[in-house]
């Protein structure tokens, strides 16, 4: 039996997958920035009405994944599975809006690379005929995630200049089984990469090198070369990440001029953000807020969209543990 | 286009992935309860000669995937993909069990649900003809757990009656694309069942009613009867959880008779766990421990395995979230 594969680690899509609707939520600072044109909704503060900051993240999950239902025409209960995930432990966003949804489930973790883990499961659910729409989320919320994994954000700890910026953002996706528009042709499925990188500040050096190794064996495995794609971008590896990658790729003779990051450009220098963005909502709210409305314009025709996790946890770090990382791929094509 | 669905959650495996081998490692507490026979290896003490316990699940973790792999002849790289979760935050288990493998590598978090998750997502990779063979495991450890989730064990803090006692082990399967032995035939993918139920040390209360939907929904989707079942299996209700899906199943004229749970089959009454086992690992090790060889003997050819997941995290408690659950169940069938 021949497997719909190629090399290794890429799915192929034949029946060709397409996202027919997508929204995107985010946080004041995020509607500061260079794509602020580009979401659907801005929050003028991180609460969104809600006491807590975790139940703001949920409700940033649910409006955007209502939102692009409502875009779609669609009802949550036309949706055959609902795939998502986010940072928070136990992933309880994700867990709490699939309950106001009320759809078949599937929990996902990646950190920041579970929008492109879910893109690629929604295209194996539907390419392998077992669903007509599958919805998508992955969200981030800055202060979540800071008291999460690092130090409550009241505390006003300094953060050092290899830190990202969390995003405060959710983007959901519907996707459905007819080949139109904005198609997932491919995706290709990362290994662990984890170099022995162990500081908790500086996930970009961390994750670079998982980065790499899934563009490259995306290229080994589909026979491309780099410029077949009129973009490679990442989410997130940051700006210190972003040239650590571009370096390696430049040492295997490829071009990089098409290679950015989602985390760069989600804030302007100016925002002080220092690395960059990242989190989950990073990669999900500018593929859904800019990157497909660009592709729509005819800007992109071909993207490699590269979701890059540091799986790490805190206790992991404190018991001297390196930082495993891991990135997904999907090829996303507009025609 | 007709989907390879019956109903609106159940997924239909027509080229009938199988799982070609299984191996169970657990720790002192299981190899001391009535299904000790069973389990691959029984480790004497909790830490499994590592520093820390999260240390020593992971290694269980590894462990028993690499021997599933010896049993079937196979190395990790044999495998197109490997899909694993635990109850660690950023299931730290499964993440740094993939980097050991080395394999591609898709991370879940369905708590308790997650092996049932996991078998489900191997089998829609595999009966879709995107793999030829998939690695799952899931795994719990009673320290780590009790200490992230509750209280550090050291404490001696008193349960309660109504808690369960999380499992120490970790189950790992191979499936493969070959129909033979112990098919994997469909799987119905839970909806979060939210009752409003708040108390954490509670879970079997909490995750009847998602075990009772899942159940229900199945039976309608395949237009089965509950004793077209040999044994309909939940992972893990507990004593209390089980009492009380028998009376919701009693409740729509059903008879319960074949319904049980792997909780309760894990631990003898006299090791006085209350209200019987727990864990991604409990449901693990007893079907890779205990049910398969059941149904090579004969005594079972038709199982519905249900995994129930609680999906709260100790932030949502905190903040007066009730606990969203979900069950999927997948039929696994001897021939």
């Amino acid at each position: 039996m021949v497997l719909k594969k190629l090399g290794k680690q890429t799915l192929q899509f034949n029946s060709i997958p397409s996202i027919k609707s997508w929204a995107s939520v985010v946080g004041p600072m995020e509607g500061q920035g260079p794509l602020a044109d580009y979401f659907d909704v801005i929050w003028d503060n991180t609460l969104g009405s809600e006491k807590t900051w975790e139940k703001a993240e949920q409700k940033l999950m649910q409006y955007s994944m209502e939102l692009a239902l409502e875009k779609a025409g669609l009802l949550p209960t036309d949706l055959d599975f609902y795939l998502a995930g986010d940072l928070l432990n136990q992933i309880i966003t994700a867990n709490f809006t699939a309950g106001s949804l009320g759809v078949p489930f599937f929990g996902l973790f990646g950190a920041c690379s579970t929008l492109a883990e879910g893109l690629a499961l929604a295209g194996v659910l539907i390419d392998g005929g077992y669903a007509a729409k599958v919805g998508v989320s992955a969200s981030s919320h800055h202060d979540t995630a800071e008291r999460q994994f690092r130090f409550p954000t009241e505390l006003g700890v300094q953060r050092p200049k290899t830190a990202q910026w969390t995003v405060t953002g959710c983007g959901s996706f519907v996707v459905e089984n007819k080949s139109h528009g904005f198609k997932i042709t491919q995706a290709t499925i990362g290994k662990v990469v984890d170099m022995g990188t162990m500081n908790a500040n500086d996930m970009g050096t961390a994750m670079a090198p998982a980065a790499f190794d899934t563009i490259q064996t995306h290229l080994q495995d589909t026979g491309r070369k780099i410029d077949d794609y009129d973009l490679i971008i990442t989410g997130d590896l940051g700006l210190l990440g972003n040239n650590i990658l571009k370096e390696l790729l430049k040492k295997q003779g490829m071009d990089t001029g098409n290679v950015s990051d989602c985390g760069i450009l989600i804030y302007s220098p100016e925002q002080d953000t220092h690395s960059g963005g990242s989190g989950c909502g990073c990669s999900a709210v500018v593929l859904a807020g800019y990157l497909l409305e660009q592709m729509r314009k005819g800007v992109y025709k071909r993207i490699f969209l590269v979701g890059t996790g540091a799986l790490l946890s805190p206790t992991s770090s404190f018991q001297g543990n390196s930082i495993p990382c891991i990135a997904h791929g999907v090829v996303l094509e507009y025609s």
